[in-house]
């Protein structure tokens, strides 16, 4: 199956023909993470192996190998001379991140009860929500598995950072969770919960790809700066499409956070910079839209826009890939470094 | 908290001089054992550390543990002469499998929709299943994390097994899920369910404490092999309990299993016995049972009475215990194979 790339054909012809070259080494390698992704799941029971197909069907965007990959890349310009760019380690690595991702997906699934993601039904739809929870620990459980299989110091290292994350993340989610319905939640704490539940994993898959390339810990450090500021970026601007977006571009259904209880950021800078009585009418409607009494998406979005909130939220989105950028700037400007800096672009940029 | 030992008192008179002294040893590293787990499992986020503490209350039998030491114990008969018979490795891997086993409770409960476990209300129950179903990955990530932090070759083959054994598990939930409300489920693949789901994680907290013990892999599989048929042995009694128990003893809701549609071995062996008149009657009460129509417990063990298929389940657990014997009959006769042996005779006596 076609791994949908965050490239159009129109932003592959605006690549430097280096960068161009690096793209197509990531997609060539990330059929690789596709092969050692299903490989790794693959059960001889049939019930098992049923539902394992099913996940290969929802694979996405695959943002989190991709980066793993083009941060493998980017770093290879520090690493020992004779070493291969894309080594074996990249490809369990951005099958491992894929994994642990794939994981909180059909969670998410079952705590949002959601029924369609990617265009296609939900695992909790089409099997139920046990099959759900069960298959998330599987995938959970076959990341760590695959994970431990890279040999020596380096993959105690990954495994024990994988673990970590898997942590971090899931705190988050208990912070979201605790928050939900919460009309007063500010700034810093949305970005703290973002920061774990979202950005934790891709700051782990850029600092792992780095260094699997054979970088030293502060030029990790600098790659999972950039990771943690452009995932924050990602979940603003999928907040940002929750919102705006076109619901059969985006694959799944719109509105969603709202309707969950979910402030998203420019639901926080709004109700932080309305007067009281549209601060009122505002908190009135986002209770209507929760409990779905009929579709208010369109007044939410007039509300929004009173207060240049949605404006606010692509700012901040764009400012923060500035600053994953910027963590990267003492990077030597070879062709991986170019490719990087384009998704990164992209991150902001896209519509699904 | 005092640790519910699997020992009660006086059961502890019938051991031998030293193997009460093992017992007592163990004992003593139950309790660094709840300390590395709490440990493991604390959040400077108030939200998160709030359920880890429902976690702490949750702690029952700690079986898996008990298992890790005692088979630490009774494996450093062959160990290199000067190491400690339980060591640092013990400890963690001991809170490593109970995290596991806990972290597949809480799920059970979300799938199970079960509100009441060891006396004490579920995490579901008080706090909602989404909370419910982050805690397990916490918990599962947090076991993975723990598992990383073991050091050397020994600490990368420890996360390897304990990764498979996650997948092993959830395969075996899996199974069961898809045989669910099958009420012609054979012995055979019960039995197959079980392995997977119960024993597997068993049978890798003996094989893990002997290993840390220093024993070589061919002992290892003898240990993993005494583990498998104690926890089949376990889950079969846990399945007599379900039907014969007594609800203020046991802790949780009796007849869960029929209410779930879920078939246990007493079930299987009468349905597979029965004449085809009884079989009939026996189904329409199995039914009636799933659908919580009444209280027809009574009847049911009136029906199982017939075939004589409690006292069949009971025998096979008896054997079970006897085949996990014979697994370890090479093993030297130290105090810490007789407090194994004893052990094992536990698991099919015990009320609770």
């Amino acid at each position: 199956m076609p791994v949908p790339s965050s490239f159009e054909a129109a932003d592959v012809a605006e690549l430097p023909p280096g960068a161009a070259d690096a793209l197509a080494q990531v997609n060539g390698a990330l059929r690789r993470v596709e092969l050692t992704f299903d490989e790794a799941l693959r059960s001889d029971l049939p019930p098992v192996q049923h539902l394992v197909r099913h996940i290969e069907a929802y694979r996405g965007k695959m943002l989190r190998p991709q980066l793993v990959l083009a941060c493998g890349l980017a770093a290879s310009g520090h690493s020992k001379p004779g070493t291969l760019p894309i080594r074996p380690e990249h490809i369990v690595i951005g099958a491992v991140c894929e994994m642990i991702h794939m994981a909180t997906l059909v969670h998410d699934d079952v705590l949002d009860e959601a029924d369609v993601r990617r265009r296609g039904a939900t695992v909790n739809r089409l099997r139920g929500n046990e099959a759900a929870v069960i298959l998330g620990d599987y995938l959970f459980s076959s990341a760590y598995r695959l994970c431990s299989t890279l040999p020596g110091a380096e993959g105690q290292r990954s495994a024990l950072l994988i673990g970590q994350t898997g942590m971090t993340l899931c705190s988050g989610e208990l912070l979201q969770l605790h928050h939900r319905g919460n009309f007063s939640l500010d700034e810093p704490t949305y970005l703290r919960i973002v920061e774990k539940k979202t950005a934790s994993l891709i700051g782990a898959a850029c600092r792992l790809g780095a260094l699997a390339s054979g970088v030293d810990a502060p030029t990790g450090d600098c790659f999972n700066a950039f990771g943690v500021s452009l995932g924050i970026a990602f979940q603003i601007q999928d907040d940002l499409l929750d919102l705006t977006g076109n619901q059969s571009v985006v694959g799944k259904p719109l509105n969603r956070d709202a309707e969950l209880g979910k402030l998203t950021l420019p639901v926080i800078h709004h109700l932080a910079h309305a007067d009281p009585d549209r601060r009122g009418r505002t908190l009135l409607l986002l209770k209507q839209v929760s409990e779905q009494e009929t579709d208010h998406a369109e007044h939410l979005l007039n509300a929004l826009a009173s207060t240049g909130s949605v404006d606010y939220a692509r700012d901040r989105a764009v400012r923060l890939v500035e600053e994953a950028r910027s963590s990267l700037v003492d990077l030597p400007e070879t062709p991986g470094k170019q490719l990087l800096m384009h998704m990164a672009q992209r991150v902001v940029a896209r519509s699904f």
